[in-house]
């Protein structure tokens, strides 16, 4: 039986991180400033205190300087919007990360809608989901950004294919999807209300599965030579495919973990020393 | 043969805006002003002048006042945002309609951001364009509006039906397929890149045809029952669906003239009046 290629995104990615320390390194040198990205943390969930933490140990190794927030849980909308405006108007500040979901009690649109769209290297404003839609200056959500590349890198054109997205969230199914659409593809959005998955998947040459549901993707509806991408987290380093009968009939896919995961951080420090790059006086 | 049944355009179009005159009375009543379009047109394309008059005259009958700005065709990107954004700020002025397509040697998206949302009755600026993708409060671009009414008119219910949206323009293909989505519709976008157009349209439940090209979806390709929304505007009042051949297929469809055309309008004076109670102090 044959095996699908894999597309290696802690490889891509390291390259990427690479490049990005180098670069940083350079406007330092320029600057006397190193880029900084400013993370931003509502409350103590343990998951979201490891993402930040991971997030920041990787600004460091590549010569970012990264400026913690942590907000007690109780915060309230108006004041994550103060504190996230008060870091758009820092001129010290490049990025600014929300670590997100935040908790129910808050306005979570109004939270990114604070980031001034220079600074958002999360890719969450809605002028940052616009860019990608029209194919505009800006940032791009990090996940999305990040698929794109590994697409890129595995010479995957997208320009008159079958994509099929599953998820439709506001910073990875509907941007991707957009990304895609811009450069070509057919693109179908899928989600939880969609009926005969199956036959839809089937005719895909680009499944991107982004919807946090373990093994939704089962590997016979896998075309023959299709470009698989999993963008699902779930416990256990389980992904929204079924790797196991997916890399059978796929002609590229990405491993959960090592696929699309190292790859979002990657865009996210890319885009932090953009985003310090383009800074007035530099 | 069966005959699909016609979504009458024109008689909704018509009952929208007696009561959008009604709105508009009332407020003049309640105010002393008359909520205001003001128009805006450079240079002097046939078309584009007889489309401005249709909207102003429309206008006068529903009781809502409009403002034309009429500018010579070489003016620049400078001076059309300048001469929006003064109407952004004008008190006096509840919605803005930029007659477009302007000329080619001007940055139409700078145009369109040079309008404030809150004005943008004709839903052309990128914030229009996410509060669509994501179910936020603003207004609607005027004919994927008109479109959803039409569905909701005649009792269609998106969710979970397959939708082809046919063509990925920023103020028709993109929003509507992002409205349908919104309503929970399985949406694919197609366009001149899509490979097997004709399959695509095969199994779709709901096509919305809007791409200018006379005839392009052929009525053999009609699934049996399907809604097919007609929003091409070609030479000869030709839509881009065959109607001829597709009505024999079809459950529900569009006329051109008389299903999506009239629509527009009505959305665009709807939202006009909405922007004029919606002012402070109102």
């Amino acid at each position: 039986m044959s095996q699908a290629q894999l597309m290696d995104g802690t490889a891509l990615a390291r390259r990427i991180v690479e490049d990005t320390a180098k670069r940083a390194a350079d406007l330092k040198d320029r600057t006397g400033a190193a880029p900084c990205l400013a993370t931003v943390l509502v409350g103590e969930d343990p998951a979201s205190v490891t993402y930040v933490r991971m997030k920041q140990n990787r600004c460091r190794k590549a010569g970012i300087e990264s400026r913690h927030v942590a907000l007690p849980a109780a915060t309230t909308t108006a004041e994550l919007v103060g504190t996230l405006r008060a870091l758009s108007e820092d001129p010290t500040v490049h990025g600014i990360l929300l670590q997100h979901p935040v908790g129910p009690h808050i306005d979570e649109r109004a939270a990114f809608e604070a980031i001034d769209p220079r600074k958002d290297v999360d890719g969450v404003t809605l002028s940052s989901y616009s860019a990608m839609s029209f194919g505009l200056p800006g940032f791009v959500s990090c996940t999305p950004g990040g698929i794109m590349r590994l697409l890129d890198e595995y010479d995957v054109d997208p320009a008159g294919r079958r994509a099929v997205v599953v998820g439709r969230s506001a910073i990875l199914g509907k941007p991707v999807g957009m990304l895609l659409l811009g450069r070509d593809a057919t693109v179908t959005y899928c989600h939880s209300r969609t009926k005969d998955l199956s036959s839809l998947v089937r005719e895909a040459d680009i499944v991107v599965a982004a919807v946090g549901r373990p093994r939704l993707i089962r590997g016979e509806d896998v075309k023959p030579g299709a470009v698989v991408i999993d963008a699902g987290y779930n416990p256990g380093n389980v992904g929204d495919v079924d790797f196991d009968t997916a890399v059978t009939r796929a002609g590229l896919i990405t491993p959960v973990p090592g696929g699309v995961g190292p790859m979002t951080i990657a865009v996210l420090l890319e885009q932090t020393v953009a985003a310090a790059e383009r800074r007035p006086g530099v």
